[in-house]
């Protein structure tokens, strides 16, 4: 009777706090499915623990792009429930002195990954909770001291599976650390003068739609409903590139079939694509931080 | 003691109708891996029950090709357990006023997905036995009202993941449809006059096989023995590309490297080959409505 | 008490010999994940056993190509727990006489292939403990008798998923055969006179690395230390393709962005790369039997 109040009581803190680990474990990379990279890395997590439920963010970041692995774990994290432990590794720099972290958020999400930029966007949605330095000499794969460049599998995904499982707690990670993160600077959306100016963080690059940094609040501010058209100008490098009038729509079936439209994705962040066509192919717009974009009525 | 009871017959009439869920579910999508979007629908998935076994059948179909994600669902559905449910999302419509819906076949599997001619195959293969609307007011994941765009996630992962895991009943799903699907119109495999005509739905692109979709039964009516050979010919938009007399054989080694062969494949369809190379690059036969096949002794 | 004295003496059973299967089922195959074959094998696999951990190690390897199927087990496996069960179905003989086995190593891992070449570098590395062959007449998938060509998924994923569940135990898979298998000839690392010579088995593709089979103990005997250079050249059919005097660094960055350095990579192997770029692509490497390398002080 003892024991079973104890183990109502553990649940009841974990229900009140929402901030346990939830032995769910989802990783991304640089690395590709080509070779045995991601594969190893989850063998060593089902070493550590049998009962891990691993899963795929990507593995397509193309290779050492930092931006884009923020990206990706800002636009997905949010989907998988609370207590979910992450693991990036897209690291140019590895083995030089970044460090490497496990960030908890406020809403109580863990990452793990080198500080070299990856924490950029999450750390500013979700918020700090804590960081915490790993400390390598208890939470390093036995047996990998020789290995000099598979931080990925020996660092990362091993103690990434050692939080998601309860192995150890976030404390026992490694010590604390100031709360900040490396951050990549980029051009953030602002309303003025009835221009909305903000960049192309990404595309949605299956079907070629362009992605805006603008969210929905700061759109909301244009005034405009659905039906209305907005002019749509893209600059590369400063460069007029496009412009034109395009409908803000809610479907893309709202337009003739190679049409173009505006509307706001699955992020609720204004977006631009041709109806069963690719904008992007079409008007040749691509992604980064010298793509920026202005909207106004 | 009642309890246990009850539990035991629960399973029994489970076991005996083998039509119940079995809180495995099966994602296929044209989103490609690239992107969070996949992960995305399996951490809505996990937050609806932790208890799924989830997987993939692929999410490589090519963009909008609702023919291809209705031959793959045909292709795989079969050797997976009875009860496993199938969330398939190739939507170019999406918005549109095309159905949301969950066919249930005869044979007690569940399948996910816009009505736009994605059921087209499975419906004619394993039969209907129910067909219900998703009922978005009640199926459809909390705090997604404003996001019009990725159904797919806020809709059919969600119901996908409450029907895989028990989480709601098949008639919970929402209001009971007529028995029918929108279909593809195709050419079926018919054999007059000595000669089998047929076309090619798909090809098996990893070694540029060409798959027919003419059935083992059909086949079986030109009396073939295997080591015979037969006249194949194949025509694109009508036009003949290629005529040549080849063997039939049960294994791709009863020819000599590079040489092409007939066979039968893994579904049973009479399929051309090269021994270790891709006919379909050799040759230039691809795959749709618009190519079509004739064999004859 | 009795049941649970049998059970605590039957998991120490398990951890003394360290070799049950585990229930851990790891797929590689030549496949792609465009098709639904893949999940066919996962499909089929569940219906064995609902219980099962599924995981991949890759579905890309190029097609028929059985030396990077036998030089990815080898690279990846030793990372999964003691017990992981590996289906690999990499088979341009699919039909022939190649046998269809299960080898065991003296370490507790077990491979379910066709015996064509795949389990080379394993055999060599791991140490075979036995070797037997599948009995068809017992594991075969119910109604795939008259499917001839998909043995990935009626024979070695339903025997792989029989055998990782417990479903058959290690004896049960059919026939024991000499403790030997089909080998891949190849050149493996020597030292004399000062230099080391070694060929190029495999590129890190993803970032276009190269690696050779130069291992980290034959590497000592040239007395390197970390910040020396070596003259390291490359041979394409015995042509001289690449010669220069590179870095012996643990960290790409202890090189400039661009430049070439020499490195241990994670399997502990000789490996040349840029600091951000490729080393594959910007010199013409590539990999195989036919390319060879030298390196002396």
């Amino acid at each position: 009777m003892v024991s079973r109040s104890f183990l109502v009581i553990i649940i009841c803190l974990s229900l009140l706090t929402g901030q346990a680990q939830n032995k769910i474990l989802v990783f991304q990379s640089d690395f590709g499915l080509k070779d045995g990279a991601v594969s190893a890395m989850k063998g060593v997590a089902m070493g550590v623990s049998a009962d891990l439920k691993i899963f795929d963010l990507t593995h397509e970041i193309p290779a050492f792009n930092i931006w884009e692995a923020a990206y990706r774990l800002q636009q997905t994290a949010q989907y998988w429930p609370v207590g979910t432990v992450f693991v990036s590794v897209v690291d140019p720099g590895v083995g030089s002195q970044r460090k490497s972290v496990v960030l908890k958020t406020k809403s109580g999400y863990f990452f793990v990954t080198p500080d070299n930029g990856t924490l950029t966007l999450i750390a500013e949605s979700m918020g700090i909770a804590e960081i915490r330095e790993i400390d390598e000499t208890k939470n390093r794969r036995q047996g990998s001291s020789e290995s000099y460049t598979f931080h990925g599998r020996d660092v990362y995904a091993y103690t990434g599976a050692r939080l998601a499982s309860g192995t150890i707690s976030f404390e026992e990670v490694g010590p604390k650390l100031p709360a900040r993160v490396v951050t990549i600077d980029y051009q953030k959306p602002v309303f003025e003068n009835g221009v909305i100016k903000g960049d192309i963080p990404i595309l949605d690059i299956q079907y070629g739609n362009v992605w805006t940094n603008i969210d929905g609040n700061t759109f909301k501010q244009l005034n405009v409903n659905h039906g209305d058209s907005v002019t749509v100008t893209i600059y590369h490098s400063k460069q007029k590139v496009y412009s034109a009038r395009l409908p803000f729509e809610t479907t893309f079936s709202a337009v003739a079939i190679g049409k173009p439209l505006a509307y706001l994705n699955s992020l609720l962040n204004l977006s631009f694509a041709l109806n069963q066509g690719s904008f992007s192919a079409k008007y040749k717009i691509y992604s980064g931080p010298d793509w920026s974009v202005e909207v106004k009525k």
